[in-house]
This record gives structure tokens, C-alpha cells and sequence, in this order.
């Protein structure tokens, strides 16, 4: 498999540059001063250097969603219990949870995958991926093997070829997992050098002991694992968890298919970071969604180098974030495919010297 | 017409606090943890205290922009021709500007007035509520008279009456005046004490000579006006415009009828503060948008108590914020409507009291 991963990342091209700058000189053009509809013109250009044209439709979209059970949670991370990962994964395809209900207000479907729930394989149209039944304590040694690691990244990348072949045109980036706030902190403060402390959030609601408790559990798995920061499947493996491994893939397999994929909340920008280590072109294929109201978003994002659009106060996770943004893409699409130009906009020809100037 | 503005005040109620808690309660008992979708909960919070009723829908929307030209372009203060405003003001009716664009996107119509453009009168659907043809230069005096004030005033007070009249039941706040970004810095400086080199910005593109004589401008319009900061018509007659004053009667007019308001960016929200300032309840009924890219919209929407959602660099005006939040108004709608509650979401009972503390 590791061969099949350099395979992956020598194919992902950069974006297509020619209409990348195109779709740049198009929106220069439009009767409105230049830039002024910032990160609207940012997700045009961003489509148009991932499908090679300038204007693009994205009506098929999905939210893909990649579940997995955490043993780090054994030590009391988290406030809710660990069951509820199955339940609300299984919420999703009843489509009844925050993210089910957002996506069918931006016309998304939902991929669900269990990629390593504690329990016995889902129902279809759960997809069953899973790795194993959860990962291990990383306090107590690495969370899963480097093949499990990479088993799960591949799973990631089967989803993403999966959706372009059901014929979407735009994906999300989606989770859910009890302790993966926890994993999260752990793989961007092994990524980024961060102090724990800093990365670290009170996820769905923490106590300020249960806080303590969790950037000492992961001072110690990071102690315990040493993870490599410059090989990201490494950290992953260590101190990460299948549903990080899994969207990490997700993104790879994006840019390798040349699909557009936004990224969501803490978890979901994690494994976008993870993703643009192993290949910093896989950026030029994400749009970026919400600022996660976890307190290490702001250093995880600026690593990535990913600047969220939406500051909601949001902090559900599940792909949550996502149909906000597909709905931006929409609107990015409208502008530069039905504003006027200067020139078409001009009422009369008087006052088109004056407006080159708007 | 001062007697009239006082019967106006006096007769906006601050939001129905029972349907407001209400609506706090359902979302609190939704399967997430508690007030983890943000400000999606706040907005559908804030459309139940201005309806009274938990559950809403927004089907028909429109922005309100109303269009003015000012005076004071004559010192050099705006990078585009002022016969601008015009001619954008019939692009929207031709549906080819930015609002218009996003605001088709969202299922919104656009209702544009001419509150005081420096031409003759538009034609329809353009309505005339023209007060004068253009403002004064406020370097050499007040930009308007009081009494011209309360007229544009109420202007926006009888459009918030039409849109009600016409079945909206949600409305924007939009803007096109060439020169505008200079009238609202004057008023903020003057409404807040902030010095004018603090919220004046670049607008549509100023080199950094005309940058300083707009900062310059702004300094002498107070000088020579002195507006009364504790009367915020007094301020908008001296240093603001039209389309300021009517804007902050649109937000007034639709606090009176029980109608939500989206405030867009820098000079709506501008006309947000002057009418929070005449009614602090006003407040209940506004959802703000974007965060503009103009320097002082972080000041203004600190005075103005409007936290902005989306952060997306966008000053283009015209009301092109409203559409985007008007689509997740609709998400918070769909979020308090069709989310399942914990005790719903529970596939066994045996998970309920692990849910209980998600």
C-alpha cells in the first residue's frame, strides 16, 4: 500500500492554471469593482482551476461521512457516551441530525461509511469500510498499525472515486466519532509543533477537569508514540483515528478525480491539513466552509491554509458546515456566469470610460 | 413629522420573549449538543421573537435597496463616476448586478427606490420616493435639511409597510450611492466618538492621496456641521445621505410591522446603528449578514451590537450580503423544524441517558 500511495500522490496534478487565470480575468471584467465580491470570485477561480473550465455547475453534491470509533475515550475525553457514534451514525441515513437536515436545503445527499465504528458492520446504505472496531488507547501505544492507517486512507480515496462515479460534481468532508476532538488536537499538535494546550478545545462540552484530563491524554500519547511530524501517516496512525485516516483519503482521492471538496469543522480540516502535508496540491481542490468554534481552529487553519468563509460558532461537526458552503458555490457560480460585464452594463456609452474606473 | 417619528418609536415592541425561549428550548432539546449550531440557533431564536411563533418559514424574500447620490463626491472622495448610481440602479431592474444575481440564487426579489438620485425620476418598477436630486457637500454644510431627513426617513418607513403589504416575510437592507462609504464613516465617527482615520476605508479602490483627503473630508464635515451625537437624525441630516436615512427607516418600518431584517455591510449597517440608536429594541429584529472588507465595519458592528456570520471580504454593497444569509435563515428554519430531539434520535432507549449528556 505504501506503493500505491506514492502512485496516488504523483498523480494529483495542481489546478489547471490557464483557466484558473481565466476565470480571474472574467471576474475583473464584471460591473463591480475588482475583488469586491472577495471569497465568492476565490470559489469560482477554485472551480474553474479544478475542472479546467470557467464556468461550472456543482447540482450534484454529497457530504461524505466517515465514521469511527476512538479508544482514547476509555480515559474520559469526551461527555458523550461512545455509543452515540453508531446511533447518530445511523441518524444520518434516517435524516433526522444537524448535517442530514442542512444538506437537504442545499439539494446534497449524504455518503454514509462506517470506517471503523465499535460494533458489528452497518446496514446498507451504510457503506461498510471499516478498518477495525474501533482504534486503541494511543496512551497505551500507536492507535492503529501503519497498514490499518493506510487501509483507512484508501477507503477515503474508494469514497471519493465512488462519488465521482455517481456522477457528483462537489463533495464535503464529513465525520462522526466520540473522542475525535481529542485525535484531532493530537495529529495537528504532532504536525504543527503546537503546545497541546493551544490545540486543544472542551469538543461537545468538557468539564475544566475533563479539559485537564484531555491535554494531559494527549501530552502522554504523544510521549508515548513519538510520532514522525514529517510523515503525516505516521502521526495519523499514532495519535489519529480511521474517520481523520479515511477524510485524509477523501481529499487525495478529490484532487486525483478532480472533484471539488469542501472542508468542515475541526475534525474535518484536520484531515485536510494531513492531506495538503502528503500533497500541498491537493489545496487547489478544497473550499474551505465554517471557522470551527474549537479554540485550536484558528492555528489548524492557518496550517492548512485554509481561511473558513463562515464564522457561525458552529461546532457540530458531522459535515455540518458543508451544505453552507455548497450553497456558496452556487452563488459563485451565478456571478460569474450571469453578472454583466462593465461594458454590457453600461446603460449608455457615456459612461463607460467612467466606470472602467469603478 | 417629529411627532410622527416619536409615535413610530413608541410604537416597536421589543421580541415576543416567551416564543423566543421558547425557541431557545426546542434547540436545546435537538440532538446535538447544546447551542452547537451557533448561530443558525440564534437566527431561528431571533424569527420566533419577531413572529411569536416557534416554527417560521421565510418563502418570500426581497432586499430593499434604496439608491441616492451625495454631495460631497465633489471634494474627490469616491473612485467611480457619481453618474454611477444611476446607471447600477437600472441594472438591478435588469437583473445583472451582484445583488441581483445572488438574490435570484436565494428566491428573492429586489425593490429598488430612488430615495434621492441626481437625475430626473426612474421609471417603474424603480420606485420614486426621491427626496432631492443628490445631498449637499457636507465640507461646505449640512448634507440635508432635518426635515428632508425625516422625509427619506419614512420613505424607508413606507417601504418596510410594502414589502409587509406585499406578503414578504423577510426583507434586506441594500444600498447604491456613489460616495457612500464616506457619508457612513462621518456618521459612525460622529455617532460613536471614533476618530475618522479609524472607520474610514478605501471604498471601491482609492489610491492613498485621495485615501488622505477623504479622511480630510470626513474631518471637516464634522468640524463645520458639529453634528449632535445624541440625536441621530441631527447626524444623518449633517453628515449622512438619503439612502442612509431611509435605510435606517426601513429597519424601523420593519421592526413596527414585526418584519426581520437583514442588515448587509458597511452603510447598511451604518443605518442599522442610527436606528438601534433611535430604538434599541430595533435590535430584535435584525440578522446581520457579512463582515465588509471596509476597515471600520468592526467598530460599526460593535456599536451596532451586530455580530456578522459570514466572512467573506465582500464590499460590493447593494444589499449582495442579504441573499447569502437569507439562505441560512432557511437553515436555521429547517434546523429547529426538522432536527430530531434527543429522546427522538435515541435508536434504544438504553442510549437515552448517555444522549442526555451529549
Amino acid at each position: 500500500m505504501e506503493q500505491n500511495l506514492l502512485t496516488l500522490l504523483a498523480s494529483i496534478r495542481p489546478r489547471d492554471e490557464e483557466a484558473y487565470l481565466a476565470a480571474r480575468a472574467r471576474l475583473d471584467s464584471l460591473c463591480k469593482p475588482p475583488g469586491s465580491l472577495g471569497r465568492l470570485e476565490d470559489i469560482a477561480a477554485t472551480l474553474a482551476g479544478v475542472t479546467g473550465q470557467v464556468f461550472n455547475q456543482v447540482p450534484r453534491r454529497a457530504v461524505v461521512i466517515a465514521a469511527a470509533d476512538n479508544g482514547v475515550v476509555e480515559e474520559g475525553v469526551a461527555s458523550a457516551d461512545p455509543a452515540f457514534t453508531l446511533t447518530q451514525t445511523q441518524n444520518f441515513i434516517r435524516g433526522v441530525t444537524g448535517v442530514a437536515v442542512l444538506a437537504r436545503r442545499a439539494g446534497a445527499d449524504l455518503i454514509v461509511a462506517d470506517v471503523g465504528i465499535n460494533a458489528p458492520p452497518c446496514q446498507p446504505p451504510i457503506l461498510d469500510y471499516k478498518v477495525a472496531r474501533g482504534t486503541g488507547n494511543f496512551c497505551k501505544g500507536p492507535a492503529m498499525t501503519r497498514e490499518q492507517a493506510l487501509q483507512a486512507l484508501f477507503a477515503g480515496v474508494e469514497l471519493a472515486r465512488l462519488a465521482k462515479s455517481r456522477g457528483y460534481d462537489l463533495i464535503g468532508a464529513g465525520e462522526m466519532g466520540i473522542g475525535n476532538t481529542t485525535t484531532s488536537a493530537a495529529v495537528i499538535a504532532a504536525l504543527t509543533g503546537r503546545d497541546p494546550a493551544d490545540v486543544t478545545g472542551r469538543g461537545a462540552g468538557l468539564s475544566d477537569e475533563a479539559y485537564r484530563r484531555k491535554v494531559d491524554v494527549i501530552r502522554r500519547g504523544l510521549s508515548v508514540n513519538t510520532p514522525d511530524p514529517a510523515d503525516p501517516v505516521d502521526v495519523v496512525a499514532k495519535v489519529g483515528g480511521f474517520d481523520i485516516a479515511a477524510l485524509a483519503g477523501l481529499y487525495l482521492g478529490a484532487a486525483a478525480e478532480r472533484l471539488p471538496i469542501v472542508s468542515d469543522g475541526f475534525i474535518s480540516t484536520t484531515a485536510a491539513l494531513v492531506a495538503v502535508r502528503l500533497c500541498p496540491s491537493v489545496r487547489d481542490y478544497i473550499i474551505p466552509s465554517h471557522k470551527s468554534a474549537e479554540p485550536g481552529f484558528a492555528a489548524l487553519s492557518e496550517a492548512a491554509g485554509l481561511a473558513p468563509m463562515l464564522d457561525m460558532g458552529m461546532r457540530l461537526g458531522e459535515g455540518s458546515g458543508c451544505p453552507l458552503a455548497f450553497f456558496l458555490c452556487d452563488c459563485a457560480r451565478d456571478v460569474i456566469a450571469h453578472m454583466a460585464t462593465l461594458e454590457e452594463a453600461a446603460v449608455g456609452d457615456k459612461y463607460l470610460d467612467a466606470i472602467q474606473n469603478f
